[in-house]
């Protein structure tokens, strides 16, 4: 074994050197465990990594073992002994306060208290007069976090000679929303078909579901709801919670517990009854059976996702019952299980006439407080529907009283789907970084969502999963890198995207400094470009129909106003954009008085959110001096350039990237920077018949008249 | 790279012997290439592999040689070199009549003739004095056939030293077919979904298009049938035109043809007639124009493949015109460039009064000498639909002026689909082998299909692909097995099954004589078990309803009599079985005399079609003495019987199979066993209330009541 750890060790580095020689598909994501090289920290390494003192006798414990023995013997070339209980050979002891007493008392209480079940620290302790390393925690899961984080220093080059680490999560909940159909179908998914092989479940245990648990720990990740939000009563029958059960049974080791959507309507369609209605006995009595049944299944079921009144899914409107009274029953079901509700707050419809952007506050503030311990209201980033930008939801910081879970969307719906290169880090970050000023000045989202604004314990972060049957998971190698921001995130949301860019990418790639350069530069910029090319300047939801693939501005008279483009641009003779001022929607108002006066004021608004709050003439004068129009039309060319610069800098990194990754995100840079053409020359041929104005500069003449984009209809595009 | 080939090849000695130091996903199939060790050849194999003159500069000669430098480094750390023209250190020869006059003057000109543009010849030449090995044919795509042979031999550790081999393909298309929808799901697809991946193509190719292409080449498929038969008129339309051009730009170095479905009434929905009348002048210029327009796109389309007036299909029958009129409309159009049509025999209808099984015959056999030259009707090897065990279809033999085609089923539809091991070789070759005495004892259905009973110069054979995006192709990984066996029994029917799974077994998971002797018998006894258990004597299409997953013997009462199963096994007070002797439907009319005779004589029928021909009494007395009732359940037990046998047989093999792939196998065959069980108990109880009688010794007594059984309704069962 030794030897043969040598020689894959020898390998990999001739593979590196030779990078054609083995292909690397992606499977393995960012733990990639790259032989550590040109590195001045290599010995040290192997110094700290050679007698492992690993007292833990879990099924965890041996998830750590496994993960270091694999870990180590790929980086490091070394096969690590490991002990029970300390001894003078120890170089790094990975154990928790319990199973260390005497070393455990030489750390504060405070410090083991405020860990909590989930924190760890790192630090150096002497320890039989050496030098040692010491993992701790509280429970086996906190060790597998810090041993997932010492891996990670290693992966990144780190000097580890004088670690202090201490780190604690920041939210409870932090969860993947996987939008997929018990058929496989995945709803956004571009990623190939739903991972979750339900047929031939419980009785094979694939290995992706194993290598998926320890995706998500190694990232802080500690919960999954498996099913749709646009759900299947189905899921909640025996014949499913079998295999549920054999889904968490496979996750639990890892510190992941399972959850699943519950569609409003079950007890009718699975139950039998004739309503739902959430305050009739029969449809409580039904919930607490089906509830205790579950927990029969899974003992440490993590309780329901919901998604009620909201295009077309069944909720407590249909009895005229408030979301509170819906989410409250389920919420009681769970009490008793220590159980949690995920209510969503996507609540909206074609037939309130008012913005789309103003009914999820209409319906949910008044509702602050009324809810049970044991539920959050589970709110998007921002009002619409997860668009290339968007200013925050305006329930951030409006419902004190309540733990708000923020949803992110790692799957691309509007954000170029399964080929464009946009890392997510840097939308999550702006959104957590804004000011909401619910409690003056600094009362970030980020405060909202971590409890520490208003003193929730109960807190959360959702993430839309983009993971599917691909052999990268993702489908673009680069989607790996939003699954991973979205879980640092959710662990810490003050940390930065760049940061985050750059470990994922020396994880993932490597750590040659100009690839690190490279790649980093093409992930920070690449939000923007997005932003650019698809909707500058506030604009939004412009997409095609239905799929949401490519540009689509003349979308217009379909069954419903609220998923037309015109609904949302309000591009005429006289200008462009939504007017959310009093003057307009005055959805502005569900703001902070800080906000509403900043962005309600053309000098102070940030331009980033002009239309979406403005609606201008196309001769408007922008900060830049440039007209309205020749600015949106000098942003979309702006990210046409930009999405060249990526390529270009791709290109430039090809001998320090493996051949398989590097021609699949080539390709993908490709279609992008097309893409990004189709989009400039389609929306501004659109919105150019309407501002009659000719292009500014630089900008070229699109290839093809307006009819051909108008004509073009991709057909069978994937997620719907 | 000298190096890293040399460490490759320890590292993979190592991996055989820690079977677990690297995963073996099983995407390689059966083209692993092993390091050769233990065999008394390893040093002949070097010697030959020294050095390779290949002149053809060709992209299919460029695939031979990156083909020959992965196998030899992988199989024998050797890194061969190559030289475009025979030279003194010349120890393999892969050259075209053609690129070496000289040498192939040796050769007569019949053999060259024979070999026709597909056909090989392996054979030991004196060269410049030396023992030299030769791969010979008419084109690169003859020596790329070749190659892969000769790379067979040393995967299966043969002896080269005296080889003098003529391969000629038997039939001239050797097809998959893939019931593939542009939407990516798979119809009767258990292997996660198409491979097809339309959104990204023609911008984005694959690596698993090529290794789809190298693992086709290497057993002589030459063409591929992307859509599925139930068809979308989509797929004939510019958009999907351009990504199929760019699948055939792919496939074409490795001789694969690509083929499209042709929807009968594509002309309505894609060309804006108002009719699809097959006599019609503006329908029939509408296809030659398409036709016109696709050999624009892909200039050597192989044609069209139809499945008309069936299951919902539209086709001739709507405009009272016959199959062939449908059949030549098209062939016509496709005829100026040399294009096909493959014209489906699978057409009846429940609205015609007559059994099933009769009406393809009814419907085709007076159309003999109608169709066009380049139409070949494809016959499924069944008169009902890829059962367990049919009697071979009535057709083969009826239509002696009509090239037939045979189509196997290779994705395991009625056959355990996605988790039974059944090794279809079997199946194939029982039904090849069968005589039809169309024109005499020795017209087996083999000679009809290969075109040398009648004299066809066009034939073909045809498999539905158990292809999807699992990432080892097919699901179970013994359907890795069923995929080879049909193209290596389409280039040769004659090839015997038992061959084709030892040379599998060997080539898969290698040359350790227990493994392979347990392999095979696994393999070799598994469809008689999947018959056992599920449909014995004649008995067929008792599944479960639309899915066809598990048993459904009390499938009855639906829209359609000949999709249920009442229909089929007849069972009642008085017996079971479908009568088809004169007494009864009379389909043993459309056979041959002989088989007429045989069959319906009750002392010469063979018993494994018994209760496909004859209606029998429950105390019917078999030839073993056994009542009817208890050899059928005798039966069901044996096939349970069988299912452990295999679990054992696989168990016992632990130790020579890596973990990844035996696990998958492992848990597979546990859920075949448990199902083997399921079916038994379910199939048994049910038709005891109409036999009344008790289960004879050693049938244990079922679990459960048949109200279980008939109340356990699978869901989402993939494939439909």
């Amino acid at each position: 074994m030794k030897r043969s750890l040598s020689l894959l060790f020898v390998l990999a580095l001739l593979c590196i050197a030779h990078h054609t020689c083995l292909a690397n598909d992606g499977y393995n994501l960012w733990l990639q465990y790259r032989p550590v090289q040109n590195s001045p920290y290599l010995s040290s390494y192997r110094e700290q990594a050679q007698h492992i003192t690993l007292p833990g006798r879990s099924a965890t414990s041996n998830i750590i073992q496994e993960e270091l023995q694999r870990a180590l013997g790929k980086m490091l070339d070394t096969t690590p002994e490991f002990s029970n209980a300390p001894n003078p050979a120890t170089t790094l002891i990975i154990g928790t306060r319990k199973q260390l007493p005497e070393l455990s008392a030489t750390v504060d209480d405070e410090t083991w208290n405020n860990l909590g079940t989930e924190g760890f620290i790192i630090r150096r302790i002497q320890h039989n007069g050496k030098n040692t390393l010491w993992i701790a925690g509280n429970t086996d899961q906190a060790l597998l976090y810090g041993t997932f984080d010492f891996l990670k220093l290693l992966q990144t080059h780190q000097d580890i000679s004088s670690l202090d680490i201490t780190s604690i999560p920041k939210t409870k909940i932090r969860v993947l929303n996987h939008w997929d159909n018990p058929d496989r179908t995945v709803e956004r998914g571009y990623a190939g078909s739903s991972i979750w092989d339900w047929h031939r479940l419980p009785d094979y245990i694939k290995p992706q579901y194993i290598d998926y648990a320890r995706a998500n720990a190694s990232i802080g990740i500690n919960g999954t709801v498996l099913t749709n939000v646009n759900a299947n009563a189905q899921v909640l029958t025996p014949y499913f919670l079998k295999k549920v059960a054999a889904l968490a049974d496979t996750f639990r080791p890892y510190g992941i517990k399972v959850y699943l959507t519950a569609r409003f309507s079950a007890p009718i369609e699975i139950g039998g009854l004739d309503t739902a209605d959430p305050v009739n006995p029969d449809v409580q009595q039904w919930w607490d059976e089906k509830v205790n049944e579950i927990y029969q299944y899974i003992p440490d079921f993590g309780g329901f996702l919901v998604k009620a009144d909201s295009e077309g899914q069944p909720g407590p409107q249909n009895y005229n019952r408030t979301q509170a009274e819906g989410a409250n029953m389920l919420a009681k079901a769970l009490q008793a299980h220590q159980g949690i509700v995920m209510w969503r707050a996507f609540v909206y419809s074609n037939e309130t006439p008012d913005d789309r952007a103003k009914q999820a506050y209409n319906e949910f503030k008044p509702l602050d407080g009324k809810f049970e311990d044991n539920v959050l209201v589970q709110v998007k980033n921002g009002a619409i529907d997860f668009q290339p930008r968007e200013p925050f939801h305006p329930l951030f910081g409006a419902m004190p009283k309540t733990p708000l879970m923020m949803e992110f969307q790692i799957t691309q719906e509007y954000l170029g789907q399964g080929t464009h290169l946009v890392f997510l880090g840097s939308l999550f970050e702006e959104v957590l970084d804004t000011d909401t000023y619910a409690e003056g000045p600094g009362s970030t989202v980020a405060k909202v969502v971590d409890g520490s604004l208003d003193d929730h314990a109960l807190t959360g972060m959702a993430g839309v999963s983009n993971i599917g049957t691909d052999r990268n998971w993702t489908g673009h190698q680069f989607g790996q890198a939003n699954w991973y921001a979205f879980g640092k995130l959710a662990w810490n949301p003050a940390e930065s995207a760049a940061d985050i860019a750059q470990e994922w990418s020396r994880m993932t790639f490597g750590n040659d400094e100009e690839l690190a350069t490279k790649v980093k530069r093409i992930m920070l910029q690449s939000h923007e470009a997005v932003v650019n090319y698809m909707t500058p300047l506030g604009l939004h939801h412009i997409m095609g129909w239905s799929h949401h693939y490519g540009p689509g501005p003349w979308v217009t008279d379909k069954h419903r106003d609220d998923w037309t483009s015109t609904y949302y641009h309000q591009a005429g003779p006289d200008g462009i954009g939504f007017d959310r001022t009093a003057s307009g929607s005055n959805a502005l108002s569900q703001y902070a008085p800080e906000i509403q006066q900043q962005y309600s004021d053309l000098s102070t608004c940030p331009e980033k959110y002009l239309l979406w709050f403005h609606h201008l003439p196309w001769d408007y004068t922008m900060k830049s001096g440039n007209t309205l129009w020749n600015e949106i039309a000098l942003h979309y060319q702006k990210g046409v350039d930009q999405t060249q610069d990526m390529l270009d800098d791709w290109k430039s990194i090809q001998n320090h990237v493996d051949d398989q990754r590097y021609d699949q995100v080539l390709a993908f840079l490709q279609i992008q920077h097309n893409e990004a053409k189709w989009w400039r020359d389609a929306c501004l041929l659109y919105f150019q018949q309407f501002s009659k104005k000719d292009l500014p500069e630089g900008v070229p003449q699109p290839e093809y008249s307006l009819d051909h984009y108008q004509n073009y209809t991709p057909v069978f595009v994937p997620g719907i």
